[in-house]
């Protein structure tokens, strides 16, 4: 389903974390050729492990759990914990705790590599007609946002500390098509989702990098120039779907902090 | 005429002054399906306004004649006004009077968004070695490039004190075709005009936004990085007339101002 | 004690939290006479009040407690949580749950300034030869600072979000003297401690502004220009005891990471 | 009356517009030390010269009238036209066409110098906890700052073109002392203005250079780095006044436009 | 074998210096169009001459040969000298030798263009997850980096002072195909090499201008953005070599120089 | 003679190079209470040592005689070399050879730290109205300026290869007393040479850090804002000189470009 040429670089143990959720169903069997054996996990029982995985149920903000899941682990994508916004309780515990214990046990078990699913609302308060780098300064949009902006710096922590280097991924919006006029801007079809997945994977050397996840959309709100050596080249673009969502969302009310800043819906949300 | 995907986002009415300029008469038939009503203007008259149209006598130095000319207006696509190196009292009246005219009458008839024909004639003033973005700061080549400047000043203060938008488009050179060296760089298509424009006129979020209008040149001084949310993608390319013009101007003369900056002949021009 | 002219600004009700802290038993005579009533906390009785004070025990991971503490005020010196490396259980307690529940109350209680203690640790991984700013990326140095980096996240998204303003204050080392030689470059004497919290809390409008609290040095690795608007002036300088120091520590070690990150001893502190 | 060393350099025909005005009357005693014959301008009688001085009354407005004031003249410190806001009109004709026919009757005496007293309300629009340098893009707070932005425009020009210099002062609030809390970062005493005017007269070389105009306050939003060329050290300070003015204005309306932003009254003020 | 538009832009007389060296026998043919008499040098005898081209033997370290070779030159493509790392005795006869003598021939002959083959080993100690600019400081990575950056500042040098014009073209890996994984991000086909020099050559202005030499990579760490003007376009790519690429080198030990610094095996070479 | 604290580090041996050359006559007695061991070079015999002195003669371009000098010497200031527009061949020996038998032998030697007296000629092609910092690109301004440029480059190289730290100090004019206007801007007093020589040679960690050797001037180009963590502060000033400096040239010719840039006679001085 990839039209990049395939890379033949393996890793051998992965683990997918939040294996059950919608980016870790589309990725699963997306990233079984990339290792010689995948490790999904998730809070609960997931069903049986299809031919070369393995299925391992572990809640993130369970340090015990998280140290034995990352046993003989390779590389991780971490696609786990809360991706909306949230009651603040559940954000501590999966994001929050769930980062530090997820590096923690990398720490303990050796792992040297992370492939974390941050977000753009690591950046949500810019307005959407600035256009921000990975090197520009976090203004999280709320509970989510900050627990994604403490995940980046985690990973800045371990790396310069520890030397377990991550690829920090500002996802946009990665769903089938984009349904509103913001997803324009941040859509990521799933297959540019794998291209980046496996780009962040498999770099030679990334330290620790952020790079906004997206197609190659006619608008945007990011410039990812600083993180060109990721090697990520997106294939996908939101303007096929531009008549259709043009006709859905005609207007935009400048006046509602939602069309104005980058996050959208997020900048005013309660978990 | 667009290969791009249409927008079908529609203005109600939609104010086009300098409608019988040469980038008015290019955009005249092109705005058409973008808006419900078309309003030309111009200085003196141009004659029968076609289906969806309507055509409005305003000279733009005249204050209450603006003030009437923007009534019921939703947007304005501001080619209007003097568009090459003139005596300072027609870019005065044209260009500086004009522009508080217009920004004046838009705040008192409540009208939203402003795509302002700007030149670069505002960065006239940087070599052609030199890559400038919309944030360099403006070196104006003559009274032209100055009332651009102004232009842009006034569009940013209207947009921070009043909330009005506007896209100051720093257009190159937008002919049929380029015709000399410096054009390889400058170029921009009718096609590539339009979409610009269009793509001005529709992004949901704009503030006060500077963007240059080029065509997809392989050779260019001008980095619009910091413009990607207005979502303008060229896709022709001065390119295909390189061999054309490379062999009309073989020699540059190095030690001539015209050759050494981006300007061009305004940097030495007389108005 | 302090010689710059004693600003007459008073805030009504001022919260000192940690006033039975390092810092805050220096700050808690201090800070009277820039407020009619000095509320202190502490999470444990700190004895009784005096004149103008009045006390109460509140944990900083006490949600209840946290809003309760925070019914009437109308501005924070937040000197509380725990203020060195230590294990990650207690850091998530005072500093990650405590920065929620201190801005969730100043949101409900409406409370408009907080001026939060930040650390210098926020950016420790950065190496002495390197010159930082308050717009550098975050690079923390234990669990210490990526709670204070949090801290600042938090901050800056009540500002963005919910209006709170909050200047963060990325304290270096504010102690009796120096007392070794990264000290030269880290050192904030008590008067300008009080000279740094006076300013944050009477600035006309700080959003949310990020300042390292050191005094005037004569090494620094640390640039506050971009907070001039502040108005902080340090007016001593570690260099009095630069001889005493240099004495005490002739030689470094530049092969140890104490020596050579900003963080020093706190780059391999485990809490 | 100035403590640093005085220059020796001297102009030869120094001219002095606006002589009249505020800050013309502060500079007019100030300057006769500079040049062999101080020339004053106003645009109505003002009296008569004293000794080496000879006064010509011109209105900024009038070509033929400018080109008769320049004859002659070395250098010129441009106090004139209007200094608040106005109604456009009288913008238009004091410092739009007063600018350019300043630059034109220079350019055709043959003038090489010229100090231009811009304004702080070039950059009105930042707010007040934003620090920025003469770099920075500008954002007029109304129609007063729009034509110093177009003065400064006009010195790039005829800097770039025709070799005129230019040193483009944006000066803050030059009064007896200052009088409220913006004025505490915005104040520049008489005679730091004076230091100021005569750095810029007498730098060796400035092309076209801005500098904001201010004393050492202890709170300011400007930063001069750039123009350390041009040798300005101011030796007062608003701080001496602090407690005056705090007691005069012990608070705050942050929701007021005038409080936020750095132009103060001008952000709102109507000519 | 260029599928850009060939430009008919023609050097009278074109020197082509290192003729029998990797890049000079690739460059040798395809020059011939872009002059009308292609001078070869190398430092020893290299053959007949064919049609339009003429050969002078002339070491670089030989101050009276080269300003023989250089008579009647209009523009040099200079691939000549050391272009590995060398013991230092070797580097600075060829290339610090070198450089002066060649562009002190050029100024005693008149030339006033050069095209310099630089090297990416001009910066080859930035980590390759660094994504560095023309702009960025130099951090060379051996004799031969550093005898590139001193060629480099040999051509500012002679720009700002004497008016020559020089492209250095910090080269990555240019060859047949690339090798190993490090090329991905490095390699330049010998079509884009072309590419690189014919826009060098032709490009109206340059002053100095710095442009790194790569084709169009998926992966790279070069931002070629500040010489857009050059008007180079790669039209291939590193990645339809990948699979073999990465079949042939699976793993990367980064913990080795090698692997971590841009350099590669230039950052552990002895000369 | 210097009245900043003195600093009781101390270096064991310490190599003063160009002992006999202007700067190393006023360093030789200033140094010594810096080392146990004071060891003295030139290329010529200088003479008898004085006590906790000790001589060497060895010539830059003699890596033989050089690598013997470095033997048991822990740091070094290195005053040694041309310091003036000279023949190419001169510079060429002392400076570039020079740089390279000085590193070479520093590595062989496990020396650790070297001063390098580099030059603002390095920067001299700017204008007299740009303020550049330590990490502006290099523009020389001719052979002496490139031999500097390519000794902080060698510098640059042997920090990030072999772990040796440089202070690179490009300095201004080091003279008795400023004789002309450029030198109120570039003069450095001798105190202020030795205390920056102390603070580079005693500061904790410096890498290869590159700072400008002025005094605390009115008047400066340059901004040390990168550098302060050397932790120089000048305590001397050009202005007591201003009035005597200025009688003697009150008029500059802006036409000539010793005026015009920074590097003053050097732009246009031939060796």
């Amino acid at each position: 389903m990839l039209k990049q040429p395939a890379s033949p670089l393996k890793v051998g143990r992965l683990l997918l974390t939040g294996a059950a959720g919608n980016l870790g169903k589309e990725l699963r069997p997306r990233l079984k050729s990339y290792c010689d054996m995948l490790r999904l996990s998730h809070r609960s029982p997931i069903g049986e492990p299809g031919q070369g995985e393995e299925i391992v149920v572990a809640a993130l903000e369970d340090k015990d759990q998280m140290q034995a899941l990352l046993k003989d682990v390779d590389a991780v994508v971490h696609m786990g914990g809360v991706s909306t916004e949230q009651p603040w309780d559940a954000i501590l515990a999966g994001n929050i705790m769930g980062a530090i214990n997820l590096y923690e046990a990398a720490r303990l078990n050796g792992t040297k590599r992370i492939v974390f699913a941050s977000s753009n609302h690591v950046t949500g308060f810019y307005r959407q007609d600035e256009v921000v780098t990975p090197k520009s300064a976090p203004r999280p949009d709320g509970f989510y946002g900050l627990s994604k902006a403490f995940g980046e710096d985690v990973a800045q922590m371990y790396w310069d500390r520890w030397g377990i280097e991550t690829v920090s991924l500002r996802i946009g919006s990665s769903f089938d098509k984009p349904v509103d006029r913001r997803m324009l801007a941040t859509w990521m079809s799933y297959d540019d989702l794998e291209r980046l997945v496996v780009a962040a994977l498999t770099a030679p050397i990334v330290g620790h990098s952020i790079i906004y996840g997206m197609s190659d959309n006619q608008t945007t709100w990011w410039d990812n120039t600083p993180s060109k050596h990721i090697g990520y080249r997106p294939l996908d673009s939101s303007d096929v779907f531009r008549a259709e969502v043009e006709a859905r969302q005609p207007t935009i009310d400048r006046h509602n902090p939602v069309a104005l800043y980058q996050g959208g819906a997020f900048v005013t949300a309660r978990g």
